[in-house]
């Protein structure tokens, strides 16, 4: 007998090589993977919302894993197992039919960003920019950015794969300590796209470039070779949509058949 | 010809030995003085409000460096000097009369613990108790502490020194992130008393001892050996306050007049 169990993670990306295992490579994967398999007393397999990039942090990833079902699925012993740097914040079985990738709605990421002097205790998660930056300009510039678009420019390629995305969300805001925020959230995202929209955008923020540019990209066959993707520290998945649990197994039927797969941002 | 530049810092504690100079340690002061150094081309004394302890965090901490006034006081040169753990938010020329130290009015720190699962990202500046912490029951136990007291019972012995204080604020928050946010302020704090103040109160926070228990100590003729010192990690000074600037002088001969000088929390 089997438990689907859904896990509730958040982890410092300082120092990981991403999420996805790699051999000889610390990852999220890993040593969570690692965990269960001590608790479970066997090999078992993680499925997860969004594959992060090496260096990027999440608040709010979601994985599930087949488990025994006799074995005792206690956070606090879990977290015991766990390294500092990865915490689950819950841990519990799943409702029948999820899937953390597959059933996802959407992914919601944050990126922070210091055009000023940058609290030092925020340095691991907070890219500074040496040049100011116009916060109506970026804000300007991401409006046409939003809705169903060929984003090929913003994406490493990968082939054979679409790069055909909904962007639900892209917006910014300036925090009272003066961290610029940038909240984008999508369907899914080809790989590096939410680091090459930044990229492009902060081009813009501090005044090399039009605000019409980043949407002048869109549609294009091919990566922009002029568009930064903004450095992997910054980015922060801050959480996963699902549906209510009974469109679990519908929403991931038609996921599954649409692609082979959100990758991260 | 020299001039006195007030420096305004913030740093992340981990991994210094505190704010004042020991031979071999790696320390905030030792740091920001060879900086200043590189810029001024010789020898220049720091005097700072705060001496953090070693693990403390600052984001408002306050210094002065009298520098030859042909130095350019320049921020950006500045921080490329210092390490990444370190960054100088502002470098001007004082107004007259102004002294770091003996001017402030008084220091404001916060400690940041959680009692849930904390976010990883913070875990350089945020204390895990691994009991549930009652908001309602650390703020009642905090009220009595404000005021004029003797704080002997919370403070490091240091032969001769008095531990008259005046806690001017000591309360308690809870963040939307969960995080429980301790604020204290006085006009001077004797040598570990916000960490064992902070002490103190998680005690009765988490139902082992009264709330009327931390204001029992008041008065005390010793350290009170029960007191838990709360982790360096968890606190950082916030920020100083000055008088305005033609109280400078006045200020800092009263402060002098009545104390060798203010201790770290």
């Amino acid at each position: 007998m089997v438990t689907r169990l859904r896990l509730d993670l958040a982890y410092d990306g300082t120092d990981f090589a991403g999420w996805a295992e790699q051999p000889g490579q610390r990852t999220v994967a890993g040593v969570v993977r690692a965990a269960l398999e001590t608790l479970a007393r066997g090999p078992i397999t993680l499925v997860v919302a969004g594959r992060t990039d090496a260096g990027v942090h999440a608040i709010g990833q979601v994985a599930h894993a087949d488990v025994p079902a006799a074995m005792v699925a206690d956070l606090r012993r879990l977290n015991g197992l766990l390294p500092r740097d990865v915490r689950a914040r819950d841990l519990a079985a799943a409702p029948p039919g999820f899937d953390a990738r597959f059933s996802a709605l959407s992914r919601r990421y944050a990126y922070r960003v210091h055009d000023g002097v940058a609290d030092p205790l925020r340095r691991h998660d907070t890219l500074t920019w040496n040049r100011p930056l116009d916060l109506a300009a970026l804000r300007a510039a991401s409006v046409p950015l939003v809705g169903l678009h060929e984003f090929t420019a913003f994406c490493r390629a990968r082939p054979g794969a679409t790069t055909v995305r909904t962007l639900l969300a892209l917006d910014w805001a300036r925090e009272p300590d003066g961290v610029l925020v940038a909240t984008v959230e999508a369907d899914a995202f080809c790989r590096s796209m939410v680091r090459s929209l930044v990229g492009a955008l902060l081009a813009v923020g501090d005044g090399r470039r039009s605000e019409a540019w980043p949407a002048s990209l869109l549609g294009a066959p091919a990566r922009a070779d002029d568009v930064l993707v903004a450095p992997a520290h910054g980015l922060t998945l801050m959480s996963v949509a699902y549906p209510p649990p009974d469109e679990f197994a519908a929403r991931a039927e038609r996921t599954r058949a649409r692609r082979t797969g959100p990758q991260s941002g």
